[in-house]
């Protein structure tokens, strides 16, 4: 029996499929400290479990496809703390951010048509794409310069005819990169130069530090006609499990092909949506406790790391992941050394490898991807991990 | 700005497009018996609620992508007590049986490959078949055969060589026609006569009437490499708004192929999984009440319909749906008059127009779908409505 191209082209997640080599080092009672997904640590707020203990219909229902009133009633209270003005049909519900960019790519690519990205980018864009059957158009960055893009001739070079959108994740993942509005403001002006939609990935839109603000594209009017958000509860409000996000547009076309999707799977869970309401009415100053314990891990992690000699990494400025390129060939195969025949006292670490963030072959094979999402000293003792992981490494003749 | 060729063939559900011109008539003061959506009455299992509320990490984190390990146990189970074993990884947990349908057309369909239904078909259907970039080979049935396909002359005749796939809806939505073990091999059969893979829509298996026993696809063994089933628990358990469905197959290319889309979009919610495991876990006669409740329905609608001159109208055996073919041109022109200016006593009705359900131009324009998800005093009521409606209609003139 065949399958279809766009599944067989897919990759298996870069971040998940080494988790059978973890589970394994944890039964031979090895402790493995992850830094390889974006799963943080950070408490869930109370509010959501107490919204979702307190529904007491007999009938759990349908919802609207669209979402659920009181949670979009909420968002729409959200941006207008950042100066944004949504009316409720620019707001469509979705099965966390993920399905947003699904929505979204099945709606705007035909067969071939190509989204730009900088790459290294969020692995998963591969398959949101293939599934859509599009293709990657690569803005190429690097570890030497901070994996920068937002350059009008590094766009110009990596754009073709094919291109539709250009797609942004700010603050990035996995690179941490934030934009400033100079840096946005020529990533519109290449948009509407090239008649491109804008897709911009906000889900970290909270977690930037050294004091600058936090941005949405929504704030530039000259683009609200191409552009689409993909935004989520998961990291905003440490509710990864409840797979809430949203897709938001004022194109009236777009919002359209969208909600045709949207009534094809009916609905987004209802208690979920009710939880995810009461995260959204949270105080601003919500945000202040979480960003500073990024921001010191950030710190951590990065002191860390500046202590491996070889390495090659540039602070971050949000997010809650650092790409680093190693002094090993191959970050993957140091991986498995590391979970199948490394310990110190015990102990091993788990990253993401990094080739799997590129569309470009060959590239990002010596980088990794860190998710800083465990508390400081956990933080430290990994990286010191990796330090002492490549030490034993090299000497054992790996290059 | 354009959007994709896939999306913009799309429909809006025609099950929910009405839904405005139902939400003025309420407005107005009217009230309208929805027979329109499947949305059960019956109460959802408290024991689901139970399950949700004893959540109590303080981090609501992801879960694996492939599902939650006692809810997959939990249907290891279910299965068993119909004679059918299952492996923990021929299960793959989905947002509703609606995400599982996404993925496997996704993972079996190339650009323009069909797959064969038999018309009318469960609208959504075009859905998902349309964003896999897809297409519908339509075996036509009609009212007056009952809506029967089981039939290799039928299914021959609709086959073509670009069909990849056949999809089954049984017990059938819209048509609540039920396929006897007969039936089902001479599915199978045809399935391997020309290599296609069987998609077994099963999300009403336990809704079958008249003492007939409840079948699944898979206890044919001769098929089990090209099978995958959509299930949910959606119906099974009075459960919709939990979004909690299924992609079971034992073909282990599809299981990875519906893997790599399910880790591209990380995994279904935490808790719905928690409370849908519950009700997995209750015993098989749970759905004797259900069962009776809904036999008994089915009976008291089909003895109201058969009161309107000129209906044509089989009595179903499962599912909770009857179409019938109306005594006017356009099932859709009638909706909206008595949606925007009939009314008896205050009271008017909606149901889904059947054009939707049918893949060739110009079939279904006089046929409806009702779902008979309400208590037997509304159903009555609601039929009559209909039957007065007809009756008025006609009497103003309308064809």
């Amino acid at each position: 029996m065949k399958l279809s191209k766009n599944v067989t082209a897919m990759q298996f997640s870069p971040i998940r499929r080494f988790n059978g080599y973890a589970a394994d080092a944890k039964k031979a009672g090895k402790k493995v400290y992850h830094l390889n997904i974006g799963q943080p640590d950070i408490v869930t707020p109370p509010e959501f479990m107490e919204a979702v203990r307190n529904f007491d219909e007999n009938v759990l229902e349908y919802a609207e496809s669209g979402g659920d009133t009181r949670l979009v009633n909420s968002v729409i209270g959200y941006f207008s703390r950042l100066g944004v003005t949504l009316a409720p049909e620019d707001i469509l519900v979705t099965n966390g951010g993920s399905e947003a960019l699904q929505m979204i790519f099945t709606s705007i690519l035909d067969k071939d048509d190509e989204v730009m990205m900088a790459e290294p980018f969020y692995t998963n864009y591969h398959a949101f794409i293939s599934a859509a059957s599009g293709k990657i158009a690569p803005i190429t960055t690097s570890p030497e310069d901070g994996y920068f893009y937002a350059d009008s001739a590094k766009l110009e070079a990596a754009y073709n005819e094919r291109c539709k959108a250009i797609a942004i994740v700010n603050p990035g993942n996995p690179t941490g990169c934030i934009l400033s509005k100079e840096d946005m403001k020529v990533i519109c002006d290449f948009a509407i130069k090239h008649d491109l939609w804008i897709v911009a990935d906000e889900v970290y839109r909270e977690f930037v530090y050294d004091g600058k603000e936090m941005s949405t594209f929504a704030s530039f009017d000259e683009i609200a006609d191409r552009l689409v958000i993909a935004d989520s509860v998961s990291k905003r409000f440490s509710a990864c499990g409840a797979r809430v996000g949203f897709a938001i547009t004022k194109n009236k076309e777009l919002q359209d092909g969208l909600m045709k999707i949207a009534q094809g799977r009916l609905c987004c869970p209802t208690l979920e949506m009710m939880g995810a309401a009461s995260l959204y009415e949270l105080p601003g100053e919500y945000f202040n406790a979480t960003r500073k314990e990024y921001e010191e891990r950030r710190d951590c992690v990065y002191d860390g790391l500046m202590k491996i000699p070889g390495i090659v990494c540039q602070k971050p400025g949000g997010a809650f992941y650092i790409m680093a390129k190693l002094p090993v060939e191959s970050a993957e195969d140091f991986l498995m050394w590391l979970l199948t025949e490394f310990d110190d006292n015990g102990e091993t670490v788990m990253y993401a490898p990094a080739e799997g963030f590129y569309a470009t072959p060959g590239l990002g094979k010596n980088e990794i991807r860190i998710a800083y999402i465990l508390n400081q000293k956990d933080l430290a003792r990994a990286v010191e991990l990796i330090r002492i992981g490549i030490e034993k490494y090299k000497a054992e003749g790996h290059k």
